[in-house]
C-alpha cells in the first residue's frame, strides 16, 4: 500500500514520525511518501528539516493519507489553496489517518461531516471549531467511521496506526510491532487515558 | 542547553524523532541541530529525508550528543573515520545519550570501557561485540554512568529522555511533559519490560 504523510511547517515531529516507524518497518506492506502544498523542505519548531514533494503529484491510486496536527494547523486551517487540496486527496485516497489536530484540517474539507471523530484533548475546544457537523469524540484515543481514522494527540498516533494494522493484518501481527519497537500500545480505541477533565 | 543529534543512512526513525519531540517542545530550554559526516540530506528505509549540517560544525560547548540506532550501525561501526568524529564529540559534549543500538556506535570509541551500558534486547548479542570491556546491562530500560545515558530499543529513547529531563528538572516536570505528549512512560529504568528471554 502507498502512503502520502501530509507535513506543513510546524507539524507536531511525533504525530509524523510515530506513524512513519510502524508503517516504515513493514517495508514489504508499505511505501511511505512526504508531500507538501509547495514541495522543498519542511521545518518545525523542534529544529527538525524533511524533504517534501508537491501536493500535486500524489497519484489517485493512493492507499493511504496521513495529515498530522501541530501548532501549523492554527494557521492552515485558513490556507483554502491547502484544505482544497487536501480535499481532493482524501477524496480519491482509500483511507485518511489524522493524528492530532490534523482533524481540523481533515474538518474543514466537510469530509467528517456527520462522521464520529476525535483529536487532541487539550486542543479540542478548538478543534471542533473547524467541524460544527462533525459527531466529536471526546473519550476516545482514535476513531474509525467509514475510511477515516482520527486519533488524539501526539503519541495517540501511534496507538491509531496499530490498530489500523490490526484492522487490517490482526492482532497479533500488531502487537508484534509493538513489541519490536518496544512500545507500550494503549489498545483499547475507544479510552483516552490522557483525558483533561 | 544545545542538542547535536547524529543522523547517518538507515538511521532508525522513532529512535531519533521520539527524544526530539521531548526536547524539542522545550523550546526555552533545549535547541536541536542534526548532523551527519558529510552534511546534507540523510535517508532512511522508512522513505524519510532529512537536512544536516557537518559534524565538524559541532561546537565544543556542546550540551547533549545524541547518537541514535538503526540497520545503519552495523556499516557504521566499521566506518572509522565516523567513530573517531564520534568520540570527538562524545569527550567534549557535556552529556552523551544513545538510543538502541546507537550504544554500539559509541561503545567502539572507547569511551564506554567499564562503564554500564545497555541497547536494544534483540540487537543485544551483536551490539556486546562492539565493546568487550563494557558493562552491558541486559535488563536495564536506560542506564546512566556518569555522563552517559544508554538507551533499549526505539521507545525506550523516549523514556530515557524522560528520565534525563526528570534528572534534570524533576520527575513531576517530566510527568507533565509524558502527559502532553500522550505517552504511557515507563519510568522504572532498571526494568525493560520488552525483554527476550
Amino acid at each position: 500500500m502507498t502512503i502520502a504523510v501530509l507535513l506543513f511547517d510546524d507539524f507536531e515531529t511525533l504525530d509524523v514520525y510515530g506513524p512513519v516507524e510502524v508503517f516504515g518497518r513493514l517495508t514489504d506492506l508499505y511505501t511511505i511518501k512526504f508531500y507538501s502544498l509547495d514541495g522543498g523542505q519542511i521545518k518545525n519548531r523542534h529544529g527538525v528539516s524533511a524533504l517534501t514533494e508537491k501536493l500535486e503529484y500524489v497519484y489517485e491510486n493512493l492507499d493511504i493519507f496521513i495529515v498530522p496536527g501541530g501548532l501549523g494547523t492554527r494557521k492552515e486551517v485558513e490556507n483554502k489553496v491547502l484544505i482544497d487540496k487536501i480535499k481532493e486527496i482524501a477524496t480519491f485516497s482509500k483511507f485518511v489517518l489524522t493524528v492530532c489536530t490534523g482533524s481540523a484540517l481533515l474538518a474543514q474539507t466537510g469530509l467528517l461531516d456527520h462522521k464520529t471523530a476525535t483529536s487532541n484533548k487539550r486542543a479540542f475546544a478548538w478543534v471542533v471549531t473547524n467541524g460544527a457537523n462533525v459527531n466529536w469524540n471526546k473519550k476516545a484515543r482514535w476513531t474509525i467511521d467509514d475510511k477515516f481514522y482520527t486519533s488524539s494527540g501526539v503519541s495517540a498516533g501511534i496507538d491509531m496506526v496499530l490498530g489500523f494494522i490490526s484492522d487490517r493484518h490482526g492482532i497479533e501481527f500488531a502487537r508484534r510491532i509493538a513489541f519490536e519497537i518496544e512500545y507500550s500500545w494503549n489498545e483499547d480505541k475507544d479510552n483516552d487515558t490522557f483525558q483533561v477533565e
